[in-house]
C-alpha cells in the first residue's frame, strides 16, 4: 500500500460509526480477513465485521489467531487479530514475535464500555486508575508495539486510528488499539484535537552522500555480494534489490529470517549465509567476496550463525537496517533502508561484475527412497523436488528449521519465526498464509514439540477448506535440547500424531517410518489440491539433521 | 506454610548454589512439583531440578504449565512454573489470572546468562537498555505480579529469593524471579545488603475496636449470615471460620470465587449466593438475613450477580477483604482479613441464632436417565450424586461454569477461573489439582470452545498416570455467547472429542447423546480409579442450563 493511497483514504470524510471507520481504512489497506476468537467485550465489533466484507477469521484460541495475523501480515503487508480483553493477554507472545521480527499487524482488543468504569468487572486486571478503567492492557503491550491507542473519544477516534495505523505501516511493527464496546457504534466525530502521525523526513543531500561512497566503495571491488535480510520483503523492496544486483550482475545472499524475500531460483540467489552454520559452499562462495552490501540483516545470533558471519572485507562494511546506515565506522542519521535501496536501484553503474558464485548450494534432486528406515535429512531431500512455486514452506523451531535452510523457495514462499523462535508458529502460520494467498499452497514440517502446541489449530484450516500438507517431524522429544543439555524434561508422550484428523474429522493422516512410506505419502499429498495432509515423519530418537550438528559443534566452541 | 517455619528456614546461612538455594526454600514451602517446558535460557535450571527432590512436570506448553502451577497453588498453598525466556510469555494470561484471583505463584523465567549482554541474542525483545540486559518481560511482569526480581547479583540472591518468596505467600498473589542463566552454579554469596520484606503490621489496638464494634452489630442482630469468600481458603482460614459460624450457628454461604472454600456438606453451608443469579432457594434464605459479614468476598460482576447481591440488611455492612476492613460507612486502615477472622473465632458471644437456613440448594438425589437427548442441566443431575470427598470438581468458563455452582462439594473440592474468566483452564487444572493431591481425583466440565484451546493437555495427565474424568459439555459452539449476540463467529468445528484418547494413546473415550449413554459412561468412568475418562455429553445447539437462562434475562435489564 502506497502512501499515496493511504493518504486517500485518510482525506475522506464522511459521518462513519468508529467501527466502521476502523474497518474500512483496514479494507482499503489490503486486509481482507481479521483473525479472533469472539469474547464479550469484542462481540459487538465481530458482528460489525461480520456485516462488512471483510471476513472474520475464527481460530481456537487468541496466541494461534495473532500467529495467523502474523504469517498474513508477512504475505499480505498488513494484518489484523481482535479479542476480547484480559483473556485475550494469551495473544502477547505472537505480537512479541511480530515486534521483534517487524511484521505488521494491528491488534485490537475489545474492552468494557467507557460507561462501565466503575464496575469491578470480569477479566479486568486492575481497578480503576486513570479516568477508571483498567490500564494493565495498554501498559503490557506498549512494551512490545510500536503504537497504542484506546479509542475514548469519537472525536478522537478517527485520528487515533490513522496514527496508530500510520506507524504500523511505516514501521512494519505491531500497534494496539483499545476499543471500548460502547464507542463502536457511536458516530465517527472529525477533528484535528491530535496530531497526525508523520513519518521521519529523508535528507536528499546525506542520501547522494551515502550513495557516491557507495559506488566509489564498489568501483574499488572485485567480487562484492549483498547479504540481503527479512527487512527487505517487509518494505517490499524486493524488487529494487533485484534490479540493483541486476544491473551489477553481482550474487544475492539472504539471511535466514530473511529467507524467501527474493525468489531463489533468480539466477544471482546463491544460497542463505549464517556464518559458519552455512552449508559448505555457500560459505566458500560468500567469504570469497571482498566487499558485503548488508541490506536489512538483523544480526542475530542464528542470522550470523553464532556471530560468525563474516562481513569485514578488505572493504569497509556497509550495513542498512530499517533506520540506519553505516559506512565502516561512521553513521548517517536519518537514511533509512528502504530510501538506500530505492535509490541505488536508480542508479547506474560504471562497473559491472562477473556473478562469482557457484549457487553451491542443494539443487533438487530427483529423490530414490530406500527400503529404510526415515532420517531428517532424508525428509528433506525428498521434499528438495516437490515445492514449486505455488508452496510456501513454513518451518517451526527446532530441527525443522535449521534443516530447511537449503530449500528453494519461491518469493515470500518462506516463513519461520526466525529471530524470536516461538514453538508452534507453523501450523497456524501456514494457515495465515494459505487465507491471505488462496491460490498458494503451505508446507509445513514441524516438530513434535512444536506440533503439541499448536497442532490442533488444523481445526481452522478444516473449517474454511485449506489444504496444506503437514509433516510432523517425530524425533521423540524436544530434539535440539538434547545435544544441549540431556534430562528427562526432553522427552515427551508419543501421539498418534496422523489420527488427528479423525478427531478433527477431515483430512488424510498417514503415518511414514521408511523412506519408500514418506515418498509415497508425499507424492499423494503434493499430486493434487482440495485436501489437508498430515503426515508423520517418525523419526530415530536420536536422529539431527547435519544442519543441526554443525550448530552442536559451533555452539560448544 | 506458618511465618515460623518460614523464618526458620530464611536462617539457614548453608553454603549452597543459587539454583539449590531455590529449590531447597521452594520445597520447605510445600513445593514438590514444578511445571514447565524446557528452553536453552532454563535448561541448566531444569537440569537441577531433576536432580532434586522436587519433581519437574512438563506441561505441552507454556500457559498450560501456568494453569497447572496456579491449580497446584490452590490446592496446596504455593505453585511454581519455569521457563525460557522471551516466548516464555506465553505464560503471561495464567500468571495474570493468579494475581486477579489471589493464587500464589513464583513464576521462574529463564534468561540469557550476565555474561552474554551484549549479544542480540533470539528469544529477546528489546535490545540493551539496563546493564545491556533486555527488561521487557520484567516490565511486563511488573504489571501482573506482586514483586519481581531478577538475579543478577549472588550476593543479593539468597535476599531477593527470600523476599519475593515472602511477598508471594504473604499476599497470595504471583511473583517474577528472573533466573539468567549464568547464575544457576553460582554460589550464593549471604550477605545484608538488601532490605529483608516485612509484611505489615497490625495494630492490636484497631482490631480490639473492630471486634467490639462487630460484636455489638451481632448482639443487635436477628438472623446474621456469613458470605465467604475465596480469600478464606487463600489464606487458609477455612478452620477459623468454622470455628466462629458454629459458635454463633450462623449460616455459611458462598460467593461463586469461594466455593469449595469449606466442605459444603457441612450443616451450616446454606449455599452459594450470587445475587440475583442465585438459586431460588437460596436467595430466599439469604434475603431473610438482617446481617450480612462478607468474609473475603470480591465483589466483581460474577460473584455478586451483575451486583444484584443485597448485603446492606437493616444492620451497616461488614465487608473484610485481604487488606481492608469496613463497617458501615468507616474503614479501618491496616486491619486485613486474616487478622480479623482469627480473632473473631478467638471470641466468646454472649448470643446464639438458630441456624435459619433451609438448605434449599439442590441436593443429591439419585438420578433417572431416560432414554431422550441429554441435556445439559441433566447432566449436572446425573453428576449431582457422583461427586465424593475424593472428587475435585473444576469447570471451565462457560455454561458448565454457571450450571454447576449448586453441586455439593467437599473443601478445596472445586475449582474454576470464577473472576478473570479464563477458557480453558479446567483440563490443565485437573492436572495441577491432582499433582498436588495425589490422592484426589478431578473430574472436569468443560465446554467443547474451551476444550478446544487446552483439551490436548491431558497428553500430561497420560504421561504422569492421572485419571481424571473430562466431560465435554459439547453444545456446539460459543454457547454462552450466542444468547448476546448470534453471529457466524459463535459457530466452532465439531470434533469428535472422545477419540483424541486414540491421539495421546491413552484412556478411555466414549461419546454420549442421551441420557442413558451417558449414565453408562459416568457409572464406568466413577467406579474405579486409575483410568482417565473423556466423555463427550453432546447437547443440542441451543441448549443452556436454567442458570445461563437466568443470566441471560437478569443481563437483558
Amino acid at each position: 500500500m502506497s502512501k499515496d493511497s493511504l493518504e486517500k483514504t485518510f482525506t475522506k470524510n464522511q459521518v462513519k460509526t468508529v467501527g466502521t471507520y476502523l474497518l474500512d481504512l483496514l479494507k482499503e489497506n489490503g486486509v481482507d480477513h481479521i483473525f479472533g476468537i469472539p469474547g464479550d467485550y469484542i462481540l459487538r465489533f465481530d458482528k460489525r465485521i461480520e456485516e462488512h466484507s471483510i471476513e472474520f477469521i475464527n481460530a481456537t484460541r487468541e496466541n494461534t489467531a495473532g500467529y495467523m495475523a502474523d504469517a498474513y501480515a508477512r504475505m499480505r503487508g498488513l494484518g489484523a487479530a481482535c479479542v476480547t480483553y484480559g483473556v485475550g493477554i494469551n495473544i502477547v507472545n505472537a505480537i512479541a514475535q511480530c515486534y521483534v521480527e517487524s511484521s505488521p499487524v494491528i491488534f485490537i482488543s475489545g474492552a468494557p464500555g467507557l460507561d462501565e468504569k466503575k464496575f469491578h468487572l470480569h477479566h479486568l486486571i486492575h481497578k480503576s486508575t486513570f479516568e477508571g478503567r483498567d490500564l494493565t492492557q495498554y501498559q503490557l503491550f506498549k512494551q512490545i508495539t510500536i503504537d497504542q491507542a484506546i479509542l475514548n473519544d469519537p472525536r478522537t477516534a478517527s485520528q487515533q486510528i490513522k496514527r496508530v495505523l500510520s506507524a504500523c505501516l511505516y514501521h512494519k511493527k505491531p500497534v494496539y488499539l483499545e476499543l471500548p464496546r460502547s464507542i463502536i457504534d457511536q458516530p465517527i466525530l472529525e477533528s484535528n484535537l491530535l496530531e497526525a502521525y508523520s513519518p521521519p523526513k529523508v535528507s536528499r543531500e546525506a542520501l547522494a552522500e551515502a550513495i557516491l561512497e557507495t559506488k566509489a566503495l564498489l568501483s574499488k571491488a572485485k567480487r562484492p555480494v549483498i547479504w540481503a535480510g527479512h527487512e527487505i520483503s517487509r518494505h517490499n523492496l524486493q524488487a529494487y534489490l533485484l534490479k540493483m544486483a541486476e544491473t551489477l550482475n553481482i550474487p544475492i545472499f539472504s539471511s535466514l529470517l530473511g529467507k524467501g524475500s527474493i525468489d531463489e531460483r533468480h539466477p544471482l540467489f546463491s544460497g542463505v549465509y549464517q556464518g559458519h552454520l552455512s552449508s559448505d559452499g555457500v560459505r566458500e562462495d560468500f567469504d570469497n567476496a571482498d566487499l558485503v552490501l548488508v541490506l536489512g540483516v538483523l544480526p542475530t545470533d542464528i542470522d550470523t550463525g553464532l556471530f560468525t558471519a563474516n562481513i569485514k572485507k578488505s572493504g569497509s562494511p556497509l550495513i542498512a537496517q530499517e533506520n540506519s546506515l553505516a559506512i565502516g565506522h561512521h553513521n548517517y542519521p536519518g537514511l533509512d533502508l528502504s530510501s538506500f535501496v530505492k535509490a541505488l536501484a536508480h542508479e547506474d553503474f560504471p562497473k559491472t561484475y562477473p556473478n562469482g558464485s557457484k549457487k553451491s548450494f542443494i539443487q533438487s534432486q530427483a529423490f530414490q527412497p530406500k527400503n529404510a528406515r526415515l532420517t531428517i535429512d532424508r525428509v528433506l531431500q525428498a521434499l528438495g523436488n516437490k515445492l514449486k512455486d505455488e508452496h510456501i514452506l513454513i518451518v517451526d523451531i527446532g530441527d525443522a528449521f535449521f534443516a530447511s535452510k537449503d530449500l528453494i523457495v519461491s518469493e515470500k514462499g518462506y516463513l519461520a519465526s526466525a529471530y524470536f523462535a516461538t514453538m508452534g508458529f507453523a501450523v497456524p502460520g501456514a494457515i495465515g498464509s494459505q487465507i491471505a494467498e488462496k491460490e498458494k499452497r503451505a508446507v509445513v514440517l514441524v516438530g513434535d514439540g512444536a506440533f503439541q502446541m499448536t497442532g490442533t489449530e488444523l481445526s481452522t484450516a478444516l473449517r474454511y477448506d485449506l489444504d496444506p500438507i503437514v509433516i510432523v517431524l517425530n524425533n521423540h522429544g524436544y530434539g535440539t535440547e538434547r545435544p544441549i543439555l540431556e534430562g528427562g524434561y526432553n522427552d515427551i508422550l508419543n501421539w498418534n500424531y496422523s489420527k488427528l484428523t479423525e478427531v478433527l474429522g477431515g483430512g488424510v493422516g498417514i503415518k511414514t517410518t521408511t523412506e519408500l512410506e514418506f515418498k509415497e505419502a508425499i507424492d499423494k499429498a503434493f499430486e493434487k489440491r482440495g485436501t489437508l495432509f498430515l503426515i508423520e515423519a517418525d523419526l530415530p530418537k536420536n536422529d539431527t539433521s547435519s544442519a543441526l550438528k554443525k550448530l552442536g559443534s559451533l555452539a560448544k566452541k
